[in-house]
């Protein structure tokens, strides 16, 4: 896309995409865009402690879809009744129709013992990876590709996997293709799991609760 | 800021501003659109588990300065001579110079016991959390305000702080307002702290490490 999109209307039009996927490929200029966006990204100490790892091969794809699926059928087992109905209408991964997965890593030692900003809270560096997942998630939007953020496996699983090293986290799977079209309206919204909550009843003034 | 900014400039111009806030104000419809952009962020299981407080007491904010102050001489104390003088020119935060604070908490229970995609990963709801924070800073950044990521305090004394409930999170203490400029290189990087790590040792081929 030549025309740069407006941030505004990238944030809006943004969407989980599960379903959309078409596979067609990924210019190497545009996965180059999206990374660096995504390696722009702010991190605590300057650590930039994320890394991706790009997977197109069928076969791990194959093996990692096999393991969502059992563990999609694991959390379904856990709901009641009438939660299951609705979640059974629900797709939760494109593993297989996506044109490939990004794998995003977040390495804890990157930036030596003595991270600036991290002293205090451990967790900062995971947040930095996060940050970066955002950015790289609005670039490939503003270049019209879906996103789909894959949460249904075990960590050690996809760590065997892709040979990731032991201290070193996988944070996400990332499905990332051209998409026929975004939806306006989230999936899980769609198909009445859960809707939006009013931005007022996120905003609290001066303390936590205290509404102005 | 009415013409809409293209993703990739905001996303290269954004910064985590310490030096240079002004105290000027910002606009309520300025704040909603910020707030509104945070709250559109992707979240496990449709979960929005974050939560915006928006701190500009005058005696608040001098005691989470003071907290601040003390933490960094924690810090300081821990380096070697050598990081410690570089460490010296390095300002931490913009506290009591920025026009506010965007206090940004995560709630683990919004969701319910059941967040759909986050049976595996408990810490997906978390990850949530920090989308909207990158959403919130693009857009600040597209609206020509500064944000600058305070991350050394405790988290207790911010709960405490801020009446927080037991369960729910600080994540991270925002300093929010227009700026005078913002810099082209990161401080930390202009301070001589820690480079910027190319892309391509970031990017790996179908396995961690694998290189095309």
């Amino acid at each position: 896309m030549s025309v740069a999109p407006g941030l505004y209307d990238v944030i809006e039009r943004r969407r989980d995409v599960r379903a959309e996927f078409t596979g067609a490929e990924v210019p190497d200029e545009v996965l180059a865009r999206v990374l660096g966006a995504a390696h722009a990204a702010p991190s605590v100490g300057h650590s930039q402690p994320w890394d991706f790892v790009l997977v197109q091969d069928r076969r791990t794809r194959a093996r990692f879809h096999e393991h969502v699926t059992a563990e999609r059928a694991t959390y379904a087992a856990s709901l009641p009744p009438d939660r299951a109905a609705t979640f059974d209408r629900i797709r939760v991964e494109g593993v297989l129709d996506a044109t490939l997965g990004i794998v995003v890593t977040h390495d804890p030692d990157r930036g030596g013992p003595q991270v600036l900003g991290r002293h205090a809270i451990d967790d900062a560096g995971l947040y930095s990876t996060c940050l970066a997942i955002q950015n790289l998630w609005l670039a490939a939007t503003a270049e019209d590709l879906g996103v789909g953020w894959v949460s249904f496996y075990r960590e050690p699983f996809l760590r065997e996997l892709l040979a990731v090293p032991e201290r070193v986290r996988p944070i996400a799977w990332l499905c990332v293709g051209p998409v026929s079209h975004h939806h306006d309206v989230p999936d899980l919204e769609r198909h009445g799991w859960r809707q939006r909550r009013p931005l007022a009843d996120a905003v609290h003034h001066e303390a936590y609760g205290r509404r102005r």
